[in-house]
C-alpha cells in the first residue's frame, strides 16, 4: 500500500512553488532531531529506523494518490510526483541507539524536492516509535530482569499498536499480545486469558470458575496462566491448583494492591505445593509501579496503557529541519529555539570502563580530536534511495540493552532530571557552543 | 487488507478453549464503555463508530492470517477462524454523540466465539478516536467559532494520524493537513508553508525571504498564507505585503508570544492596508492556549501535538466487558470496579429548553418512566453482520455541535470538574444505583 499520502498538504504546495522557481532542484540536507527529551527524562531510545526504510520503499504516488493531489496541484508538480522515487541518501543513528537533545537521529540528503515530501512520514514514524521505546526502556530497567509483556494494543490506534509492540520489544520487553506484530516483525506473541472467559462459564446456578480453568488447561495445557481474580482471589488460587495441579504454569492478578496480593498468592501457592507456578501481575502498571513491586514475588509484568502512550510522553517531539542548501548552512533565526545549521554527524565519548560521558555533534566529516574512547553514532542508512543498513530488530534490541548498560548510574534513575550526558555541538566555524539542556523544573 | 490480526493472542486461545468445551457457542453480550472520563473532563465524544464498521468488514482470516495462527492453535480453532465472519448484531451511540461514565457506547451480541475475537479491534478504534475527538471538541469550544486546522500528523503514528484528522474534523475542526484523511474520509486538506521553504531561498549573499514569498504567491496565488517568522516578524510582514499586495490571504506566526505578536502583526497589516489578511497562529497550542487567545486578533488556529495526543489523555480508557451469557447477567466481583451486568440501552433526559440533565442506562427494552424530554441514545449499528447505521462524518460532526449546545453551561468549562451530567444506572432488579462518578482530585 502506498505511503505517499501520509503527508501534509503543505509539503506538496511548497514543492509546487519550488518547482516553479527552480529551487526544488537545489541540494538539501534535512535533519531529524529532538530539541529536548520529554520532561525530566534522562535518555531517549531511537526507534522507527527499520519502519522508515520499509515505508520509504512504498512512498510512490500511485494512480489513486495522483488522483487526490490533482485537485490542488499544477500539472508539472503532478508529473514530478508521478515519477517520484527517493534517490538520495540518509544517515542516522542505528535503531536502538540512545539519543539526547540535539542528536542528529536522521539526516536526509537529496534535492529539496525529494526530501521535503518525506517530512511527515519520517516524523510520524520516529516520533511515535521513539516515544514508545523510550518509555518501554525505563520499564525494562525498572523490572530489573523480570520479563514484561506488552498488552496495550487496545488502548491505542490499531496500527499504532503493531508499531508499539515492535518498539517495546526493541526496548527489551519479552513480547506482546499483538498478533500482527508477530506476523510482521517476529515479536513473540504472548497472552493469558480474560475475565470474560471465566464469566462465560456461568451456569443458571451461578459462577463456575473451575469449569473455566478446566477448559483452559484442557485446551492449552498445564503450563498456561490462569486469571484468578474474577471472583475471590483466595478461592481462585485454590481452584486453579485443584484443577491444574502443582505444575500449573502461572496465575495472573489484574486488580487490587498487586504487592499485597502477590505476597499472599505466593504464600498460598507455596503452601499448596505449587512452588514453581509463576505470578503475572497487570493493571495500570507503569515504570514507577513496576519499580515499586521489585521486592515482591512477581515473576512477570503485563503492561498496557502506559507503554503504548509513552508513559506521559506520547510523542518524542522530534522535528525535521532544513540545515543546508547547496552547501550553505541555514537556520531559522526569529526565536530562541536552537537549531544548528549544516550537515552534522555525531559520536559518543566513553570512559575506558565503557560508561559514556558526552555526545559530540560535529560538522560532517570533521570529528574533533578527543582523549576519550569514541564511537561514531552516525551510520549510512540509505544510499541512492536504497536501504544499506542492518534493520534487524534483534540487533536493535541488543543495542538498547548495551546502551542502558553504558549509562552513568544517574541516567537510569526514574526520577526527573537532566539528560544523562551532555551534548556538545561543535560549530563549523571553529568555536564550540553548548547544546540546549533540558530545563530543570 | 485483513484486520483479523489486529487482535490479542489471548482472544484466540480463549476461543480455542471455549470451542473445546462447547461454551464458544453460548449467546453473549459484550459492552464497550468508559468507567470514567479522563481526569477532570466533563464530557467525552464518541468517535470510531464508522471506522469500526469499516474494519469489521475486513475482519477475515485470510491465508496469511491463518498461517500465523496455525503455530499456536489446534486445527478445529483454525478451521473455525477460516470460516469466521461476524454475523451478530451491534447497537450503540451514533458517532459524534457525547458520552459519560457508564454510557454503553457499543453493545455487541452474538456467540461468545464471534464476539470475543473483536475485543482488541473495537477497543483500539474507539479508544483512539474518542480520545482525539474528546480533546478536539474542547478546543473547538474554546476557539468560539474561529476555525482550527489539525496539523499534528507528524507527532503521531502515520496511520493514527489519518484517524486523528477524521476524529478532529468530526469534533468541529475546519480540516487537516493530512492528505490521506482527505482521500479516505473527505476531510478538507489545508495548509500553509514551512520555514524550510523560506530557508531554501538562501543565496550566497544571505537569506532572501522575498524570493520565497514571491515563489509561493506565483505558484499558489495571492490568497495563500505566508509564514512570516523565519527571520524577523516585522520585516516578514513588510516583505509579505510588498510581494503579495494588500489582498494577501493570510500570514502565519509559529513562534513567540502569539498574543503579543498577533496584535503587533494585525496593527502592522492594517497600517499597510492589508485589512483583510488573516492571521493564522500555531505552535504548541492546546485548548487552554486557544482560550487565552480569544481576545486577540487571531483568525485561525493551527493545532498539532495536543490534539493528536488527546491533550493529556491519549486513550479514552474504554473497556469491553462480557455482560450477559445465555440471558444471564454476569459481572466480575473481586474489585470495586463497577461493571453492571446485563444487556443495556441508554437515553438522555433534557429540560424543555434542550439542556440535558441526566444520562439513564437501563435494561434493554425496559426504559423507566420519566417526566423529562427523552432521547434514545442506543441505535442499531449492525444486524446479522451488516452495517445498518448512518456513518456519514458530516452527520457525526453535526451531532457533536448539537451535543455541545445541549450541555449545561458548566459542562463547557475547561477547568477540571465532574461529568456535566450524572449517569443513572437502572438495575434489572428494580432498585436504582448511582453510576461511578469521576473522583474529585
Amino acid at each position: 500500500m502506498s505511503t505517499a499520502l501520509l503527508t501534509d498538504k503543505y509539503e506538496l504546495t511548497m514543492l509546487s512553488a519550488a518547482l516553479h522557481d527552480g529551487t526544488a532542484h537545489r541540494q538539501a540536507t534535512f535533519e531529524l532531531f529532538a530539541r529536548t527529551l520529554p520532561d525530566g527524562r534522562r535518555y531517549g531510545v531511537v526507534a522507527g529506523t527499520g519502519r522508515f526504510a520499509e515505508a520509504l520503499a512504498s512512498f510512490e504516488f500511485d494512480d489513486e494518490a495522483l488522483e487526490s493531489v490533482r485537485g490542488f496541484l499544477d500539472p508539472e508538480t503532478v508529473a514530478y510526483l508521478a515519477r517520484y522515487r527517493f534517490r538520495g541518501d540518509a544517515d542516522g543513528y542505528a535503531e536502538g541507539e540512545l539519543y539526547f537533545p540535539g542528536s542528529p537521529v536522521l539526516t536526509i540528503r537529496g534535492t529539496f524536492a525529494e526530501c521535503i515530501v518525506l517530512e511527515t512520514l519520517a516524523l510520524s514514524i520516529f516520533n511515535h516509535d521513539s516515544a514508545i521505546a523510550s518509555a518501554a526502556a525505563r520499564m525494562v530497567s525498572a523490572a530489573d530482569g523480570r520479563p514484561i509483556i506488552e498488552m496495550g494494543s487496545r488502548r491505542t490506534h490499531e496500527q499504532a499498536a503493531v508499531a508499539a509492540a515492535r518498539a517495546a520489544f526493541i526496548a527489551g520487553f519479552a513480547g506482546s499480545s499483538n498478533l500482527a506484530a508477530q506476523r510482521r516483525y517476529g515479536v513473540p506473541a504472548l497472552g493469558t486469558s480474560a475475565h470474560a472467559f471465566t464469566l462465560l462459564h456461568t451456569t443458571p446456578t451461578g459462577p463456575d470458575e473451575c469449569a473455566a480453568f478446566r477448559a483452559q488447561v484442557d485446551a492449552l495445557g498445564v503450563n498456561t496462566t490462569l486469571l484468578i481474580d474474577t471472583y475471590d482471589i483466595t478461592a481462585g488460587v485454590a481452584n486453579a491448583v485443584a484443577v491444574a495441579g502443582t505444575r500449573l504454569g502461572g496465575v495472573r492478578i489484574d486488580s487490587g494492591d498487586l504487592g499485597v496480593l502477590a505476597r499472599q498468592v505466593r504464600s498460598q501457592l507455596d503452601d499448596l505445593g505449587a512452588r514453581h507456578t509463576r505470578i503475572v501481575v497487570s493493571g495500570d502498571l507503569d515504570e514507577f509501579a513496576i519499580a515499586a513491586l521489585r521486592a515482591e514475588p512477581v515473576d512477570t509484568y503485563g503492561v498496557g496503557t502506559s507503554v503504548v502512550t509513552g508513559s506521559g510522553a506520547p510523542t518524542a517531539q522530534m522535528v525535521y529541519k532544513l540545515v543546508e542548501v547547496d552547501g550553505m548552512p541555514v537556520e531559522k533565526r526569529s526565536t530562541h529555539k536552537h537549531s544548528h545549521g549544516g550537515h552534522k554527524q555525531a559520536m559518543r565519548l566513553a570512559r575506558p570502563t565503557g560508561t559514556v560521558v558526552e555526545e559530540v555533534v560535529y560538522p560532517a566529516g570533521r570529528p574533533p580530536a578527543v582523549a576519550e574512547e569514541t564511537r561514531t553514532l552516525t551510520v549510512p542508512l540509505i544510499r541512492g534511495g536504497r536501504p544499506v543498513a542492518d534493520v534487524d530488530i534483534a540487533d536493535a534490541r541488543a543495542r538498547v540493552a548495551s546502551g542502558l548498560k553504558s549509562l552513568p548510574w544517574d541516567g537510569l534513575k526514574l526520577s526527573r532530571g537532566e539528560p544523562a550526558i551532555p551534548t556538545r555541538m561543535v560549530a563549523a566555524v571553529e568555536h564550540t557552543e553548548e547544546a540546549p539542556r533540558q530545563p530543570r523544573r
